[in-house]
């Protein structure tokens, strides 16, 4: 058996306002966002930092019913998943199922990117929201 | 100005039974763990897995006083902290410090790897424990 993922693809961060989300990230890296978009399917706004081959992703709610508005309103702002890339989603996902674990597979695409992904509850993974990306 | 960090390290997720959050991540990963430690200092169990330039720590509190069960008895299990790598720890240190962020730096060096490690606070990082690694 091998690891199925190349890489930690992203790691999404849940922030209460991106602007000083984004001066606190740009202190910290010694840089500033590499891009930004706003996701209205997720009623999100994103800003990306790239750190080697991982992307450190600031989540911001653009609506209160967002998904990123009640993980804040739940547990504070903080790390809001991980997410690996997979060289081929539908082969991950067949073998996790294989495997026993369920992802979702709604067919849903990211942002910007368009790339093909699915989720693992967290419930499935000890308390850890994940995400596999096709890359 | 360049991003100070090479990659991601590590990321630190907290579970309250190494053994069962071993055989969840040897699922979810298609292969097992590549080591195993015990962290007297930090009583603390650790597993890790291997994703391309970033492992994945599996936490376990090994006492009751333990960062990581208070951590879990507050939060639940989950992800618990971020590490990034950076070439040389003393002038990430000083380029933080210049910049207005407060590293701890109380010298502890971190299990097996004996590696330089300085940490910022959640109340810092919009509530992200980071932890800073020279590789």
């Amino acid at each position: 058996m091998h690891m199925r993922f190349t890489h930690v693809d992203h790691i999404g961060i849940a922030v209460e306002n991106l602007e000083e989300g984004i001066a606190t990230y740009t202190l910290l890296f010694g840089c500033g966002p590499s891009r930004r978009v706003t996701v209205i399917s997720e009623q999100v706004e994103v800003a990306f930092f790239n750190v080697g081959p991982t992307r450190i992703e600031l989540l911001a709610a653009t609506d209160s019913t967002s998904p990123v508005a009640k993980f804040c309103a739940k547990r504070g702002p903080g790390i809001h998943h991980i997410a690996f890339a997979v060289p081929d989603l539908a082969t991950a996902v067949s073998a996790l199922k294989a495997d026993g674990m369920t992802p979702t597979t709604d067919g849903v695409r990211y942002g910007a990117g368009r790339h093909k992904i699915a989720f693992l509850h967290p419930k499935q993974t000890g308390g850890v929201l994940i995400e596999l990306v096709e890359k």
